[in-house]
């Protein structure tokens, strides 16, 4: 047992609290990993609010996370101390159906046990006054010390930024991987972005980095338009602007609809509108976006019919393992900017100022340092 | 103008009448057509019903036929007289953005007026006592004769059987490319077809030809499930020999769902069980089904975001003028067995027993010989 400073969601709807956890020694398969910095996530908040449906409380939150191979259990060798490693909540086993299918990154090796908030083998290494605490996603990156699987982990190298390169654990990814990976946006298309929150705005990179040839850009914050242009967005468009429904003013202003659209808010409404606003015969849209629980899509089937196409995208279609090198790559090259993300550092003591940013949309991420 | 035999749909709801109405001559870019057979397809019923929000009347039904190039028009290039054609309700005119996107059959060239019914200069090319009959679906085959824009006919061997061929001016088609153009079916893949009328069975044709390893059948009406077994079927279900729900039933007979699912019926409860019954990660579902005026699908937005595609499919996303000629071959070589669908011929005099035997289920398709 070692002990580590966490922030905890004790119960929904509160503010974390800064407490001292007991962390239990990495098992068979597992890795002890010291983090060294985490961005906060609007997927955290989500869960935090008590709207996610497999939200358990307490648990320790984050899951966009950087930090060092502290020990390893039993049988891990693709990892050894001191590594310096990504956590995964898209793990990659290599060995399952899915993994084995080159067709999808949603590996589903731990995703049982991960959505219930404990390790593979049913139990949780967090503890506090003796009371076991639910890990998160299976990452748990707002405490010092966490514990994952070794197929949890991506090791990446060690002159990388842990605490900017964190943020490739899951919104940057995210936006750049549904471009790349799950749309396949090809040069010379267009394409629009529902919503400029981190994925958003890594969304635009993608298109950039695909040579889109026009990349829209919409939110209902003008505030955002700025560092969207400055990522290579072309239009700029709020709907607030506009009495008729906004994929109306997509269609119109693109002669018919654009190649690619990326829903990046959770909005079932505007998941439509992402939809409907896609080209006639081989317009694709993307879900990015986590629509609250029991919240449904609809449209009618005629969309589809004449040729659209609806699909969606989790950590963008990424193998974490496998292709998180590359994005570290890329980020520290300069192709994928990881600064103009970064809009606040704060402490973990802080960390609940970090919700707070977020909530009222003054922030893009905030990391936190341990 | 000439004298022709034609079964019109004075009004919504009423049987069709046979009387002998007036037909013009082609006009520039025009060709008038001898119609020897023509199909009876459940889009016939749907608009003479009423429920179709295009429906207009008085009109000539039929869009399912074959037939032998009268006369020409004006700037005809590509047909001369006693050439062989099938009509097309989706034109190839080669020139539009959407023909030469490389990604869509859904030429927009003639669509406009064709949705109201007349010719491309805006009027129409028949008429009964001196009033104005509409076209319908550009094609009005239910009529000795008709005219076309030559961009809506496909040239096809003169030794192909129009009596037979005329299947692969809808349902045939429509089901086999489908499966093969727009889905793109795989060896070794599943796949579930949802409905056993034409297209579905079509669809059987479709995964037979792409060597798919399990073809599920399903349908309320078992009768349906010999000649689906005769075309490749491998899995036969009926949902009302289950409590549960159909996905549920598709998922667990898989391990997880199919590869492939095609909705052909044009209900939405069924184009949502189809999507749901898809794999995660990959499971691609296709609606080739035509619902009513009005009615949505919808689904929760996790299932696009763990992997599943919802796409649809017009006229199999298939070229008529490029690509009929083949199936025509394919026919003749026995790898499309036209005869198969052909339950009932009759002369026009009978084809409101045509739509009888369709809405009681009793047959797949009824060809009028004329």
């Amino acid at each position: 047992m070692i002990k580590s400073r966490a922030a905890v969601a004790f119960e929904a709807g509160k503010p974390l609290e800064i407490v001292e956890v007991d962390v239990a020694p990495p098992q068979k398969g597992e890795v002890l990993v010291r983090i060294v910095a985490s961005g906060v996530c609007h997927t955290d908040a989500f869960t935090l609010s008590g709207e996610d449906p497999e939200g358990i409380f307490p648990a320790i939150l984050g899951h966009e996370g950087g930090g060092i191979v502290e020990a390893i259990g039993e049988g891990v060798t693709s990892l050894e101390v001191g590594d310096h490693v990504i956590p995964l909540y898209t793990a990659e086993c290599r060995e399952c159906k899915f993994c084995k299918s080159g067709k999808t990154n949603l590996c589903q090796a731990v995703r049982g046990t991960q959505g219930k908030g404990v390790m593979p083998d049913g139990t949780s290494r967090f503890s506090y006054q003796g009371k076991p605490i639910y890990h998160y996603m299976g990452c748990s990156t707002f405490s010092e010390y966490t514990v994952l699987p070794e197929i949890s982990l991506a090791k990446i190298p060690k002159d990388a930024p842990l605490e900017k390169v964190c943020l490739l654990g899951c919104g940057v990814t995210t936006g750049i991987g549904a471009v790349l990976n799950t749309a396949k946006v090809e040069e010379g298309a267009t394409v629009a972005i529902f919503g400029l929150g981190g994925i958003g705005l890594a969304a635009i990179i993608g298109a950039t980095m695909a040579k889109a040839s026009r990349i829209i850009a919409i939110d209902i914050n003008p505030s955002k338009f700025d560092i969207a242009r400055e990522l290579g967005a072309t239009d700029f468009v709020n709907p607030k602007d506009h009495d008729k429904p906004i994929q109306e003013v997509i269609v119109e202003m693109t002669d018919g609809g654009v190649d690619y659209s990326f829903e990046c808010v959770g909005n079932v409404q505007l998941m439509r509108a992402a939809l409907e606003c896609a080209h006639k015969g081989w317009g694709e849209s993307t879900i990015i976006g986590v629509a609250g629980a029991g919240q449904e899509i609809s449209t009618r089937p005629f969309q589809l019919v004449t040729g659209r196409v609806w699909r969606g995208s989790a950590f963008g279609g990424v193998k974490g393992r496998t292709e998180l090198p590359g994005y570290v790559a890329k980020s520290q090259s300069g192709e994928i900017p990881l600064d103009t993300f970064i809009t606040h550092t704060m402490g973990l003591e802080d960390i609940n100022k970090a919700f707070d940013l977020m909530h009222e949309g003054k922030s893009i991420r905030t990391v936190i340092h341990f």
